[in-house]
């Protein structure tokens, strides 16, 4: 059996069964292989970016990983904005790259590159597989290796020897059957953490949980929800989660703001913070006049559970601890906006997200700041996942829906997505009708980069007015963007809407029919 | 003054007068200071591989560099694919990457990441700006770096603080006035390596100069046709060069093919092969049974000039060393083909192209398999620049195209696109439109990453049959790519042709109007 037949079972008995790939030369033993190994389905895209953003999806709601295929250096580096997403979100990933020969390295090929350093910056783990007969140990530990703690992406890269060689017995390994197993269980927290965290809560000084990561699920926020009912403490969570579930009949900890003094102003007068599985708050960017550690003065931090503990298993030790009754936790009442009338708006369109948002829903959101009042829109909503911008690399939000679509087909996936965050992968679509995914793709677009406009102000570069030549770098109606036909182009069914009215239509009949759409949200451009 | 003005102006002293960007958050100040600092000429791109292909397509057609503006490791990140391609083209690039404020770094923000782990493989120079009044220095040596001898790819990482701080006044440097020079000048061939070729060629051994780089403009291919005219030598030219200057009046080297095979027999039977700036020549990939080094058996290779050399200087040395007479170059007679009738195929397509191409035109080839014939009907055309993919990483065509509009807006720029390698970067049809560039874009377009249906086979992969799903990995008509749709949703005016008088027509139409043009061409589908 070649290489790459070897590398297509391991990943199959490794219980990982989806493949996104964009292959090139190097890998076409892998794509030959694909016939005899029908457990893995390969998923084509058209980019890179859209190949890892999908994989990072797969990851978030598969909480196992899917593979990639990538095409040697360049193709890495076309997808390693969002490989630094999943990293953020702690999404687990096995990202394989394709080599040249091993030999043919030397020869200084027009695509050879130095990969190890590409590679690195966003993989907590990574091989070169060296030889056929080590495919099938190099990809067990990889999976393992994405599973963690923490989760995260390991990269192979193999060369095309490795795939066309024929591969001689496996290197000999006890349990071979067995899925392949985290690196290591998550460790217990300790006694002391725990009664330091439970005399924090008892002193009556103004106290929070922060949660993040794993703590961010049904269990963890339930636990978290109990001890803060219970001890009178804030609950907080992290800005991007990469995963939070959320809606009616959920606790619902209150996520800090992206821009700082919000975040400061949601911290004000706290004594205590205690980390679940969350760093502690820093501001996204630096700006000349404001703090990057947005803590506020005299508050303590604490760590509770890092992303090698078992976060939930604190909490509820914690909740214990403090004695906190079985069922304080409060949750969330089912509740929805009215359908919305009128213009749209930013608030007309999160409200009738809000009235129609289908049970169990997996929400992409890269909104950036037309999304401002989906939060609030949406909370008491039926029960569903949001997956955030974890690592504020954009164009995410589309791909990342193709890969929760695999993950969970019977489950409904919105991608709600910027306008000029569509555009980095605006690829996406095509996979999605290829796949016939149930992904309803909202772009609310607002013909600029709307966030650089408020940070243009925010970092003192504004104090006197910006010119036209720096206000039309932020511009993106210059000619404008006309998604419906691009969308259309791609293959995916679309319609442009500029009332509420006939946003609430289309989202309901993008709702209750098979296969992607997408809905060209245009807004008010400000100013204009 | 600000460091973010120091910079602009900066480059406007350094001769850098256009800057390709897609900014954020860190590079405000940057914007800012656009309106101040007219010199500089802004372009915004919607996706960062479309910024640096176009610096790279302004420094091959202007010789000297633009700069780039990108956004962290992740903005650096979905650039690097194209900058691998300048890297491979030696292309003068000045690579700006914004980073957080230096102090922000330990926090760990979310868009936090190795820069330097990312930029190092494409970089031929890398420094980080430590301080606002180092940048008008630090952006000098940039220019320099990139103007080589190699030309290559400077990059410099500009801190937020470094923007927004007032500079001090800047570090003394002689000659300030001056435009930054080249690190060095490319050196001169000793006496005794021009004797040594001359030896070579007066052998009566079957000889070839290979010629690559600074070789391929009109005074190389003088001095060098002049030489193998004279001495009875073949005269080649390495495969993917980044810039070829040919059509009527000019010496046509023959160009190496592609694939390794066909290489090896243009290279049949010779004794010696003697590099102008050209690498020996290399199968771009491995094959189970193929040779990676495709220099014949017992044939010797002797370097005349490398990359830091003078290789026209070497050429004209040599040609008066073997006594060549002035004037004993042969050119390229004046030769059109007919207006082709019919079907729309890779022949017709080529032709059509050959019989309009205009005088003085810019050509960005991507076409991959679907212009096997564009090199033999345009051979004749009026003099233009073939801009070929130097690196193999594909989505470098239209973005080159843009860079060479920019740098040569009184000549009219094709950029021929295969529909795979069109997808990768389709972004930039945005910005061709925005700056109302005269390019025609031609999408070649087969349905298929066609490319590796050769590979497939080629590799051995397909020995036996390849199965349905590996076919499908390689199929791009499932759902078909409206290109037509894609291009008018982002403002470039487009249509569709299926035969070759409509292709001719649309041709015709295209170079005449101002602005963008793209014609999408629908050629048969293998095996449909």
């Amino acid at each position: 059996m070649k290489g790459a037949e070897v590398l297509l079972n391991s990943l199959a008995a490794s219980g990982v069964d989806a493949c996104f790939m964009n292959p090139g030369t190097s890998e076409m033993h892998l794509v030959a292989s694909l016939d005899s190994v029908t457990a893995v389905r390969a998923i084509l895209a058209l980019f890179e970016g859209v190949v890892t953003g999908a994989a990072d999806g797969f990851g978030r709601m598969a909480d196992r990983p899917a593979a990639t295929v990538l095409h040697l250096g360049p193709g890495l580096a076309n997808g390693l904005a969002n490989l630094h997403n999943a990293r953020r979100a702690k999404s687990p990933v096995v990202n394989l790259v394709g080599d040249h020969a091993s030999y043919h390295k030397r020869f200084d090929p027009p695509l050879e590159s130095d990969i190890e350093s590409l590679a690195r910056p966003v993989s907590g783990w990574y091989r070169r597989t060296r030889r056929p007969e080590d495919i099938d140990l190099d990809v067990r530990d990889a999976v393992s290796a994405s599973l963690g703690p923490p989760r995260q992406v390991a990269t192979l890269v193999v060369g095309a020897d490795a795939s066309w060689l024929e591969a001689g017995p496996p290197r000999a390994r006890a349990a071979r059957e067995e899925l392949p197993r985290p690196l290591g269980r998550p460790s217990q927290v300790s006694d002391e953490v725990l009664a330091s965290a439970a005399a924090v809560l008892r002193s009556g000084e103004p106290a929070a949980l922060l949660l993040g990561g794993s703590a961010l699920r049904e269990p963890g926020l339930v636990a978290a929800s109990r001890i803060c009912e219970h001890a009178g403490a804030a609950l907080l969570a992290e800005p991007l989660p990469g995963r939070l579930e959320r809606g009616a009949g959920l606790p619902a900890p209150q996520r800090l703001a992206y821009f700082g003094e919000i975040a400061m102003a949601q911290m004000a007068g706290l004594e205590h913070l205690v980390l679940v599985d969350a760093s502690a708050p820093v501001s996204p960017f630096a700006y000349p006049d404001r703090p990057s550690d947005l803590v506020p003065q005299g508050c303590q931090v604490h760590v509770l559970a890092g992303d090698r503990n078992d976060a939930v298993g604190a909490l509820e030790a914690l909740a214990e601890l403090v004695g906190a009754p079985l069922g304080a936790s409060r949750v969330v009442v089912a509740s929805r906006p009215e359908f919305p009338l009128g213009p749209l708006t930013p608030e007309s369109l999160a409200a009738a997200l809000g009235a129609l948002l289908p049970e169990n829903a997996i929400v992409s959101d890269e909104t950036i700041t037309s999304g401002i009042y989906l939060p609030g829109a949406t909370a008491g909503a039926p029960r569903h996942d949001l997956l955030s911008l974890s690592g504020n690399a954009i164009g995410q939000g589309l791909p990342l829906a193709i890969g929760a679509a695999v993950a969970c087909p019977d489950r409904p996936v919105l991608a709600l997505e910027a306008d000029g965050s569509a555009m980095y992968t605006i690829q996406a679509l095509w996979t999605q009708a290829r796949e016939e995914l149930n992904i309803t793709n909202v772009i609310f677009d607002n013909g600029s980069y709307a966030i650089l406009n408020i940070e243009l102000a925010r970092v003192g570069a504004g104090t006197t007015l910006p010119g036209p030549v720096a206000r039309s770098m932020l511009e993106l109606d210059r000619p404008a963007i006309d998604f419906v036909a691009i969308s259309e182009g791609l293959g995916v069914p679309a319609s442009r809407v500029t009332t509420a009215e006939a946003f609430t239509k289309a989202l309901s009949q993008a709702f209750a029919e098979a296969g992607p759409h997408l809905i060209h949200a245009l807004l008010p451009r400000d100013g204009h």
